[in-house]
C-alpha cells in the first residue's frame, strides 16, 4: 500500500506548539503517514479564508489522501464536529462551513458526527477548547491508517451540512458596447500581495477580457513578465482565479485594496474588438 | 519497530536555513526517523518561554521520543551540552534550564554530557556558534536510532543540571469572605492573544472561580462560545493553565497587558457562595 | 536503498497553501521521499538571497539529495527552467542565477532543459505562472525517486548557465601599518538579526583580524558570550562567513544596517602585532 497523506489546516500559527502537538498525536497512532502542511497562517477565527485555502490545495493531492481543517471559533459549543467523504477524499473538521468551499465542487457521499470517542485521542478527556488536538487529528489518523468512515461516528444527512454563504458575483450584459461587466470581490490576498477574486477563470478563458479597479483598466495577461516590471497585470492566477498582480511588486500596497473590496471584470465580444479595430 | 519520532523546538525562526540544515543532518543519520516541529519562533534567546513550550508539548508525544530544543545564548562557552533519559523519553539541549520545566514533572532517571566526539556531526569541524547542528541534531538523531544514552557522554549527576527559577505563585487566604486568592502571573502569550497564566488547572478544577484582571473580575468559564462574542473570559486552557481570552478576539491587545505582569484567580468556598445564594 | 532527500527553498511565504500544493504533488508521485523546507520565506523575487541560503545549506545533505529551489519572477517567460547534477546531488529550478552560488563552489557535470513533459505534474495543464507546483517539483520528485537526469530534458551546456553576479571583495595592502584592509558588504541578515558578510572565513581564519562598522572597530571573538551581554562582536559565522553580531541581543537594530552597506575587515601582520606589543 502507498503511504497514506494527512493534511492539515489552522489558524494555529507556528509561534506556539500547537501544530506539533497534534502531530504528536498523529505519530502516536502512526508514524508512517505522511503529514503536510497546507498552512496554520489562516488569520484567526476566518472560515472563509481557510474554506478558500483548503478548496485551493484539494485537487492537489492524491485519492485517499485526509484533510484535517481547523478553523473553529464554536469549540467546545454544540457546533458538530465531522468526517466526511468525497469520491476523492476525507475531510475531517468542524460542522462550521470550512469543508463548504470543497464539498460545492466535489460532493460529498457520506458524512458522519464524530461521536465515538474510541478514535479521539482519549475516550475520557478532552480539552474544550483544543478538538484539533484531542478529536480532529486523531480521528484523521485514524482515516488515514484505513478505519471505515463508519466507524468514527454516526452517519449525518448530507443537506445538513453548514455552508457558508459565498460572496455572490454579478453579472450584466451592455449591448451598446457589446460588452459583459462582471462584478466580484477579492476573496484572498496572497503572500506576494496578489489580490485574489472571486471570479473562476472558466468565465474569462480564451476570451478577449480586461479589469476595472480604482478607475483603472487593467488588461488581462498571461504571466507576470508580459509587463514591465512595476506595470500593474490581472492573469488567472494558479488556483484558477481571476487575480490582480505587480510584475516584480505587491498589488495589495500599490492599490490599498482589501479583502471583500469590490472588483469588474470586461469580456468583449468579439464583435465589440472587430468594431474597435475598425473604428 | 515503531518508526521513532524526533521533535525540534528551538530560537531559529524560518527566515533562515538553520531549522532545515538540522534535518539535514539527522537525515544524514537516519532518513527514517519521524522529524516533528514544535516550534522554531521562540523570542531570540528566551529560554523561560523555551521552556514553557516543551513541557507543554511533552505529554503529547509516544514513548522513547527524543526532543531536541535549542535556545542557547550560551553556545561556545562552558555551559554543558547534556542529554537526558525520563521514563517516557530523551531530552537534548544545552545545560541553560531550558529541559528544567518537563524534569521537574517528569524526572530524569540518568543524563550524560555530550563528550563523545564520535556522535556529533563530524568529530573534528564544531562551529562555536551553531552545537544546534553540529552536536544536538547530530546526538539526537543517534538516540532516537537507537545509540544507548551512556554511548554519546559521560553520566553527570542529576543533582547537578540547571535549574531555572519559576515565577511563583502566591495564595492568601481571605477569612472574611471565605475565599483563597491566588496570585501568578503571565507566563506566555498565544498566537491568538491568548493570555496563559502560570497557576495550573488543579488549583481551580471544580471550583467556583473567577479571575481579576486590570480592575476587572472575569468569571471563569468552560469554553470561549461560553460568553458572547467580543466578551472577556477566564477559562482552563488546552495545556492546563488558567487563561484569559476574548471570544473570537485577542485578549492580548484588548488588556494590553505583558508577559510577567500580575494576575490574581480568587476560589470562593461552598460556604461563601451559600450565603451568596442567600444573601 | 536509503529514503531520498529533496529539499524544497522558495518565495512563497508559509500563509498560502502553495508549499503545502507542492508536496501535495511530490506525495503524488512519491510518498517515500523525505521532503525537508530550507525556507520559504525569502524575499519576494529576491533571487541573491536565495542563492545565499541554497549554498549554505547545500553541504549538509547527503549525497543523491535533490534540491528544488524557487524564486522566479520570469516564470512563464523565456527564462529555462533546468536541472544540474554535481557530484553530489542535483539542483531544479529556473535558470536566473539562483543556483549559480551553489555551482561556483561545486561545479555541474551535467544540465538539461525541462523539456519533457511526460515529468512534469500534467503534460497539457501547466500554469503560466506556477512551475514550482507543475514542473520544479514534479521533476524534482522524479529525479529522487531515480529517474536519471537525460530522461527529464535535453542537454545543455554548462557555460549558458546563467550566472548572478557575486557583490565583489576588495582588498588593499597598507605598508606602513603592515595591515590588509578587505572591504565587503552585508550578502544576509538573519533571523537573530546577524550581519553577514560576503567574506568567507578563509581570508581571517588563524589571523589577528578586527573589523570596522560605522567608524566603530570590533575584535573578531570566537563565539557570542565571548563579549559582555549586549556588546558588538564580530566572528567567523556557522555557515562560514564573517558576521557582526551583539551578545544576546540584534545587531541590525543596534546598527541600523541594511543589505548591501559597507564593512570592512582589517587582518594585522604578526610583525604590526609585534610593533604594536613592543610600542
Amino acid at each position: 500500500m502507498r503511504r497514506p497523506i494527512l493534511t492539515l489546516l489552522s489558524d494555529f500559527g507556528v509561534s506556539d506548539v500547537y501544530v506539533g502537538v497534534m502531530k504528536g498525536v498523529i505519530g502516536q497512532i502512526n508514524p508512517d503517514l505522511l503529514t503536510i502542511d497546507l498552512t496554520h497562517q489562516i488569520p484567526p477565527q476566518n472560515i472563509a479564508i481557510a474554506r478558500f485555502h483548503l478548496l485551493n490545495a484539494y485537487p492537489y493531492f492524491p485519492f485517499g489522501s485526509v484533510h484535517v481543517a481547523v478553523v473553529d471559533p464554536g469549540v467546545g459549543s454544540q457546533r458538530r464536529a465531522i468526517a466526511v467523504q468525497t469520491t476523492d477524499a476525507y475531510l475531517v473538521g468542524p460542522d462550521n462551513g470550512l469543508l463548504s468551499g470543497v464539498l460545492n465542487q466535489y460532493p460529498a457521499i457520506a458524512a458522519v458526527e464524530l461521536t465515538n470517542p474510541q478514535y479521539w485521542r482519549t475516550p475520557n478527556l478532552t480539552s474544550p477548547t483544543f478538538h484539533g488536538r484531542d478529536i480532529f487529528a486523531a480521528v484523521g489518523a485514524y482515516l488515514a491508517s484505513g478505519i471505515p468512515l463508519d466507524h468514527v461516528g454516526q452517519a449525518i444527512a448530507l443537506e445538513t451540512l453548514v455552508q457558508l454563504p459565498i460572496p455572490t458575483i454579478q453579472q450584466k450584459v451592455d449591448t451598446t458596447n457589446q460588452t459583459l461587466m462582471i462584478q466580484g470581490c477579492i476573496q484572498a490576498i496572497d503572500h506576494f500581495g496578489n489580490l485574489i477574486s472571486n471570479i473562476p477563470a472558466s468565465m474569462v478563458l480564451g476570451k478577449n477580457w480586461s479589469l476595472i479597479v480604482e478607475q483603472q483598466s487593467v488588461v488581462g495577461s498571461q504571466t507576470y513578465s508580459d509587463v514591465e516590471p512595476g506595470a500593474l497585470l490581472s492573469l488567472i492566477g494558479s488556483h484558477g482565479w481571476v487575480e490582480i498582480a505587480v510584475n516584480g511588486g505587491n498589488a495589495q500596497s500599490r492599490l490599498n485594496l482589501n479583502l471583500a473590496d469590490s472588483i469588474t471584470v470586461v469580456v468583449r465580444s468579439r464583435e465589440a474588438i472587430g468594431q474597435n479595430e475598425i473604428g
